[in-house]
């Protein structure tokens, strides 16, 4: 059994988190979140203003999971940059989901949403933690091929 | 006179960013980014996909500058977390812009938009560097009490 690489260990973070955020489970994804009287967290949901510090960034998943009745994120372009104890990571999240269940039982409608995020990692001795996400909605057009764009 | 303390020194490297944007200075702006065969930096514009590597990046920034008469950022909550030789940088950017001017000859139209940023800097012998830059539309209400909206 071979040890993993700082880059398989950051990725294999990186998964867990969105893992925890399908599940619903909140102390897990709690606990995946950097912890520290001088690690000051931050935390950009789509659309939202920055919110900063455990409590506020705990809450606002506390509030997203209770409005979310299911979530599955199908990531994409991952890209993972490691600089000593700190770890980059770069990644589309293709995202299903639906909120509650109308009055009538039913699940509500599935929306299709394409989000962009950068996630960053702290090597802690618990492994790696997240120091910061920030998703965004991607509004433009992906051609993959800005440079067509280019005026000539 | 004292010495800058490592999160004055990385403030003041976020202010230079935002200053070269203003000026449309694409020399400085790209001294401002990480340089190094290991180091893949990243960059989301507001409601853009990433864009990964220098070459990417700078060429978004070209074209972002040849498409802007003038743009104007007022930075505020501007929050600041060093660990080591990283630092995380939060801050709304209040800007003020506009497109190339008209055939006419007059300046386009003055556009303000709010965006929020997640800024990741890396200290380097020349200086702190950046690393990621990550933009997003501000889309929701900001009423600073998110807590109000939490279902009762």
């Amino acid at each position: 059994m071979t040890a993993l690489t700082d880059q398989e260990q950051v990725e294999q973070a990186n998964t867990t988190f969105y893992e925890a955020m399908e599940r619903g489970d909140l102390d897990a994804l709690s606990g995946l979140w950097l912890e520290g009287e001088h690690d000051e967290i931050s935390c950009v949901h789509p659309g939202w203003p920055v919110l900063t510090g455990r409590g506020d960034v705990l809450r606002s998943y506390a509030l997203i999971m209770a409005n979310t009745e299911y979530i599955q994120f199908f990531l994409t372009d991952v890209t993972v940059s490691v600089a000593e104890d700190t770890a980059l990571v770069t990644c589309t999240e293709n995202i299903l989901s639906g909120g509650p269940a109308e009055e009538s039982g039913e699940l509500g409608p599935l929306v299709g949403q394409l989000v962009v995020a950068t996630n960053v990692f702290r090597r802690t001795p618990e492994g790696w933690k997240l120091w910061s996400h920030h998703g965004s909605p991607v509004l433009t057009e992906t051609d993959e091929e800005p440079d067509d764009e280019t005026p000539a």
